[in-house]
């Protein structure tokens, strides 16, 4: 007889690891399908398909893993009806006398109506899920560090080459050929797959392409304008991501982009000395703005475009590139253990965009930089 | 004066494309974080932050692009309150005379209450979101080809590999070092990435590993035992995936994995003959099942393991890996145009795994395989 779920209440989740950060971080269990996770009364229960069973079994990191077939047999020899999976959960949940669920606000509405019709009260609980997951273990630090340490191999290989390349006319060349921006991609995305590392999206954009600051770039680098590398993969084992962005100049930058360099490392320098445990980030991203408006670089839609400091200045990184908390316009307490981004940019028509990232942790006094990589502009 | 939305019916979509492929094949546009889409009298329209305006105006295949900050302070300025982004959305919608809503199943419940709330009638709806997503066109046909040869090409170079290693003892070796699965998948995503494919969790899963079909295989790669691998990346420019798997063995295969050999082929065979446009996809399955089970290849739990051809036997595919139709025990009519894979396979203790899989193209009176490579089972 199965002991019932404290005070009847239960969290469910039913997603695919894969793509729900929150599942896997309650599991350490990667499938590309979705199962269900039940969490009562202390104990965490996987309900599994057949294809999944075994693997979940020995991999995942849950006290109890159910098989939805066998399950399904137990519940139709007794009802003589063929059970939903749905009706697999509802029975056992009622089996624990679980009467009220919580659930992320992202549960899937029609699970979310099939339970309410079955009775249970819903709780939605917004990001994070899981209040621990933003407070990084030592463990998972090392995890960010050892991907952080790929990138930077990897942006350090695109930096040589861009070194390394020939200026003829407006353009770079390598070994007499043209260098393109998907050229120095595929070396930083091999680089980092040889170091079990995925990356996707990887920005190398130059000049104008990159004061759109998601705009991936293309085509032939030009001499003499900021070429940013924007650089977050996972790693393929631990599932951990970094993130780092490093702008650099092949010739010489013209005196704006000096500037905006130079305003940019003050931006990140306030926001080195503000971060601490219980500081708002909402404050930090205002003073960098107020910083660089009293420098001149003012932000708003200009000529039809977003122009100036227009994003946030740091997020939250871990299982997922952009996770809690936000150093942003919105109101958020960073709390000693997170690693946050602190990535300050300025993107104007006339010069081009300037951005550079770095990851911290925060700690109970300031932060800690687990980034090792300089900030050279030009090369 | 904008125009009523036709019947008062709108469809929502908030999630972030490129976990959600519905909101990718819709727009076209690929963000990392959530945004807004909504599509009501036959105009599609995106809702975007300051940081990825600019980039949806340029890149989405919608109608219309509009700017939550802009659209926020109009709101404000009429109500004289700060407007939640999902306040903007009712504002819209009410603007357009919208009163019931179609959203994904797997609407988060949430915005789902939120929208209740306000009075709008929601409509959930199951996969397939767009029945026309599963039937593809040419030119996502050719894109999902073009990522089957690449990965054809990887998987003959990892093939290569284990045709030119050398047999000590049990084991594998290559240069005098033992050969192990990660080296060859290492190979494999390497010369994917070299052609723009991203491949993740990637199998190459010798002897007793196999007989778990999702277990990615690790450790020195064994002679005379099969090596299954699979194979399935997504085009970083197209977002199209293939899937194909092949099984080996290095040495001399033994009665039995021969005996199974024969039987995926044979259940390969059953498929291609009966996948046409109208078919049933779990007809096909049960008739491989039986035809296994004919063969004395019996499937189920035994000694406490799944065991037989415990998965399904093909998947749809395109925008995402894994999505409908399935040909499994559940019925799915095929159409054409419809891509699925056809992967058969056997799995015991005593002879590790074998698991064969094609891509195919449903056709009005048949299917054609976009896999052109051969099926050698000693190398």
């Amino acid at each position: 007889m199965p002991s019932a779920a404290q005070n009847g209440e239960a969290m469910v989740l039913i997603a695919d690891s894969e793509r729900d950060a929150n599942l896997y971080y309650a599991t350490r269990f990667l499938a590309p399908d979705p199962f269900i996770y039940v969490q009562m009364g202390g104990r965490r229960i996987l309900l599994m398909s057949d294809l999944e069973v075994d693997r979940a079994k020995a991999q995942s990191r849950v006290d109890e893993v159910l098989s939805l077939s066998q399950l399904g047999r137990q519940v139709k020899a007794r009802t003589q009806q063929e059970p939903s999976v749905l009706d697999l959960v509802d029975h056992l949940l009622r089996e624990r006398q679980v009467k009220s669920l919580t659930v992320p606000a992202t549960f899937g509405v029609e699970y979310a109506d099939y339970f309410r019709s079955k009775g249970y009260t819903l709780t939605t609980k917004r990001e994070p899920l899981f209040e621990q997951r933003a407070v990084k273990a030592e463990e998972e630090i090392r995890a960010i560090e050892q991907t952080q340490r790929a990138t930077e191999r990897a942006v350090q290989a695109a930096i040589d080459i861009i070194r390394e390349s020939e200026i003829r006319g407006e353009e770079l060349t390598i070994g007499g050929k043209p260098l393109t921006a998907e050229q120095i991609k595929k070396v930083i995305n091999l680089h980092l797959m040889q170091n079990e590392c995925v990356a996707q999206h990887t920005i190398v954009a130059c000049g104008v392409q990159a004061v759109d600051p998601h705009n991936e770039g293309s085509g032939v680098l030009k001499a003499h304008q900021p070429i940013v590398m924007d650089v977050f993969p996972q790693h393929a084992q631990s599932r951990y991501y970094a993130d780092m962005t490093r702008t650099v100049v092949k010739g010489r930058a013209s005196d704006k982009v000096k500037r905006m360099q130079a305003a940019v490392l003050e931006g990140q320098a306030i926001a080195f000395q503000a971060i601490r445990d219980g500081a708002d980030g909402s404050l930090i991203h205002q003073d960098i703005l107020d910083r660089f408006t009293r420098l001149g670089f003012e932000t708003g839609e200009m000529g039809g475009r977003m122009q100036g400091f227009f994003h946030g200045t740091g997020h939250g990184l871990g299982l997922e590139v952009h996770e809690p908390p936000r150093i942003s316009p919105k109101r958020d307490i960073l709390k000693a253990g997170m690693v946050v981004t602190v990535e300050p940019g300025l993107y104007y028509l006339d010069a081009g965009g300037l951005r550079i990232e770095d990851l911290v942790v925060v700690t109970q006094n300031g932060c800690r930089n687990l980034t090792q990589m300089p900030k050279v502009l030009e090369v």
